[in-house]
């Protein structure tokens, strides 16, 4: 029984401990082409920065450990050249001596990862224009940075890995900007929540220019202007673009196996491809939604290592098979804490959900014990009132949040599931009700209930149609004062029930208050005296000033 | 309609505040005999500590709240003396005043909370011997505290009061011992995972004496002298009594409402007791568990507040029922933060389960990351394979390990499905595969694929009884020789393929490595060559290093 097993990152490698794991007697050779197997490609970014000091503790692991704790076989250095799937070898190029060679395969695994989208950017380059993809790359940003010690720096992309390196260069004294060409950093998430991010890197010193792009970079030998399509000019001493990635599938086309619709390799539960005993996983392999069933892409280490691992399985008999994913993301940016899972508010409706879509906003524990507000955004469908996605953003327990959220999802959690949840509870942990309760009451309230919930952008569409809304600010009078929606009467929730009189039953009503559980109250009052149209507005006015500041 | 609640901490005001929120006509009127209503019981400990300055934190709530908000009247210091359910009247006393009169109900809530189990030991009504249970308690400790400087206290009982108090004492500069009638601190938890708590209270300089108790208290007027059971006599400038809570069911069995098995009121899924338009939430209601479907009792905030909002639902023709819970709990002592949910070991095996139990230790994130190590004990059900609890000790990330296993376990989840969850995973935040994903694969491991484990007390037990193991050290030689398993072999695991015909195929056989991984590493060898009966010990050395040190 022979194993080939092409690229040794997260996948290959899962895979071979596993195949291992389950069969003493295989052969198992791991070809790569790069020099390093093995490492943490997600803490990259932090390798860069200040925050990991030596590039051993990113790659734990080498050729020796794989063939004293594994024996495998692990060669770097090694690039495939071909496939043969007829006569079921490979040919294997070794980069360091040119020797080509063929290696017969039993069960060949395609882990062979995805790299950085190079866009066809006139100055794109010049030596300090740098991707972020493995050790090699980050050891030439980390030396750049070290040596040139450089003012400036324009990252191209705000994607987690953007992200993640502006916190990085910022770390080392370096002036960011970011350059995005959606209309908000992180395009993957809904805007309204994007914008608490923007906020915070603005506040971070962070420059941000969205719905733009580059179109040629200056200056020889190195680039140090930037130009963008809008005519606007960056200085930049350094460049790192994170416009995305996209799967290595030169050698699985070649090779005639089948791609999906996301341009990566098409796979079976099994993790295989089309053609027999041949199998892929990881970052070059097409994953799917456990929400929709329909085939989606998402490289993310954790995906990889759990794919990895399965075709471990399989490839020595086992019965392990992929489930699908959340395509579940987080990361941390200077203070806070971005996580989703599911579908966002725009993926859900483009897939044609009838859904409800709450804001919630609520300390990770209680005021006493030094809580911070987190906002969640929550996706529910109304047919079935199952929850379709959460997306988070705050300081604190945001990670807890997201992790109670995928795995209610994963288990087709409804909205009015979450309340019931017995989560553990003690102040330095948690309020009372756990913020993920609050939001299944919430769009429990609103699906079941008759407490509709009306989002920002929602409400401004009604005003922007001239529709007739009476908006009642619930907060007190010096809240008003400060600031309120536009048009909005304010009757302090506690002078509602004597007010009454003074407003229509009969039309449109959006009740508000800071953070949406006194505009609840209000919403509560009106309905509870015969109102027939009444929504509370989404978050509240925290939410709506935030949405409106853009 | 006429609401009367009796008693106004966490459940009666949630039931107020819910029935409000879906009734706008209602009457609503709270009894208390307290003189605080709202306040977070759960916080207590730390008001005694300097984590919370002021009281207000701990009560932001008074009866002037609940009228403007909630157009409910709240009556503290009222205490109902009965319940006449034919005229469907109670009768109430003002106790500031002495005036006695009747309230008529439609509807009546029984929320009277628990009270702290007072022992008959003699010297126990001494003015230095103290319970927590309100915030009048928490007020006199503190007082107590401030005023006369003790240097030393002793705990009674080692729940999670006692041991937040005995924290907040410390950091009050006071010398704290512990006594515990059970064999171990946290008689709730297993002792196997109490031990890494104990070992923790010790280092923090908390004097732990377990196997004991008080049996009278010396010194007049205060007490100075705590003498145990075993002879032990303890210095005490204060006495903490923690030994436990009891529901307040006088006036519910006066009344003729039947209690359960737990001694507490006894409610169906509606929160409804054994008389018509009667319910009871909160501390002294009892509760029922998910997993055995069984009556428990478990006062905790978190299941008062929920079972109130169920109440308010109902009495107001609302359709929420209680699901029942996991005996979720959690709490922090010093650096140390110790989970539940669901069943024990003891409790799993006492219910009749055949049980797979693991432990599994693992950094809450990447070393590179400064991760932290928790012990994960989980126990699944051989025949269903479904996970039936987790006991996590740890110094990070514990809440959110307990709260993805709370989720699961909700949704029946089967030890194998958590290696399939798309939990969030970056650097600052988790591993590859989170430490929940490897509990599910070490327990599915177990249960499906043969990698059989053993716990440091059954490898005890089978040495004990005479069982002939041969046991191997599959470490390096350098750890072995600091300290191993009496009787192991040491083979380190790279070295176990070329040692195999010094192994006996047909011998019990138990490997271990520090915390498992590389014990499961060889144990996979073993079986891949024909071996018998291969175990690998939970938790490696570490583990049965730190059981066997007692």
């Amino acid at each position: 029984m022979k194993i080939v097993i092409i690229g040794g990152v997260a996948a290959g490698t899962s895979a071979a401990a596993k195949a291992r794991r389950n069969n003493e007697e295989a052969q198992i050779k791991i070809f790569d082409a790069d020099r390093d197997v093995s490492y943490s490609g997600c803490g990259l970014p932090y390798y860069i920065g200040p925050e990991i000091e030596g590039r051993e503790q990113l790659v734990p692991r080498d050729a020796k450990f794989f063939k004293q704790k594994y024996n495998v076989d692990v060669y770097t250095s090694h690039r495939v050249l071909d496939i043969q799937p007829q006569t079921k070898v490979v040919t294997v190029q070794n980069l360091a001596t040119d020797e080509v060679f063929t290696e017969p395969y039993d069960k060949l695994v395609i882990a062979t990862g995805a790299q950085a989208i190079v866009p066809a950017i006139e100055g794109i380059d010049k030596p300090n224009v740098f991707y972020l993809r493995n050790v090699l790359s980050a050891d030439r940003i980390r030396k750049h940075v070290l040596e040139t010690r450089p003012q400036s720096a324009v990252i191209v992309g705000s994607g987690f890995i953007g992200l993640e390196m502006a916190e990085n260069l910022t770390a080392r004294g370096i002036a960011v900007t970011i350059v995005e060409l959606a209309q908000h950093v992180i395009p993957a998430l809904d805007q309204d929540v994007a914008i608490y991010l923007e906020d915070h890197l603005k506040e971070k010193g962070i420059a941000v220019v969205v719905n733009d792009s580059v179109v040629h970079m200056e200056g020889s030998p190195l680039v140090n202007k930037v130009v963008l399509k809008s005519g606007r000019e960056l200085v930049a001493d350094v460049v790192v673009m994170a416009v995305g990635v996209r799967p290595n599938v030169e050698l699985a086309r070649a090779t005639g196996i089948e791609l999906g619709t996301t341009e990566a390799v098409r796979v079976n539960t099994k993790m295989q491809t089309n053609i027999e005993d041949i199998y892929a996983c990881g970052d070059c392999a097409e994953s799917y939604s456990i929400i929709t069933g329909k085939p989606f892409y998402r490289p993310l280490g954790s995906t990889a290592n759990k794919m990895g691992r399965i075709v471990g399985d399989q490839i020595t008999g086992g019965d392990l098979e992929f489930r699908g994913g959340l395509g579940t993301g987080i990361f941390k940016v200077f203070d806070m804490v971005v996580a989703q899972t599911g579908l966002t508010e725009k993926e859900a409706k483009r897939e044609g959900y009838d859904v409800v879509v709450c804001h919630n906003i609520k300390p990770d524990k209680p005021e006493y014990f030094h809580g911070q507000e987190m906002v969640i955004k929550a996706v529910a469908d109304k047919k079935t009132g199952k929850v379709l996605g959460a997306q988070i953003v705050g300081k604190a327990g945001v990670d807890k949040r997201i992790d109670v959220f995928v795995t209610a999802i994963t288990f087709g959690a409804k909205a009015e599931d979450l309340f019931h949840l017995d989560l553990a509870y003690a102040p330095p942990f948690s309020t009372t009700k756990d913020p993920v309760m609050y939001t299944g009451m919430i769009l429990d309230n609103a699906l079941r209930r008759g407490r509709k919930l009306i989002t920002p952008a929602e409400l401004q569409e009604k005003v922007e149609h001239g529709e007739e809304v009476q908006i009642i600010d619930a907060r007190i009078a010096k809240q008003y004062q400060e600031a309120h929606v536009e048009g909005a009467r304010n009757i302090p929730q506690e002078h509602i029930r004597t007010e009454l009189d003074s407003i229509d039953k009969e039309k449109v009503t959006v009740t508000y208050c800071n953070k949406g559980v006194t505009g609840n109250a209000a919403q509560n009052i009106l309905l509870n005296h015969g109102f027939k149209q009444v929504f509370n507005l989404s978050g509240g006015y925290k939410n709506y000033g935030k949405q409106s500041e853009k």
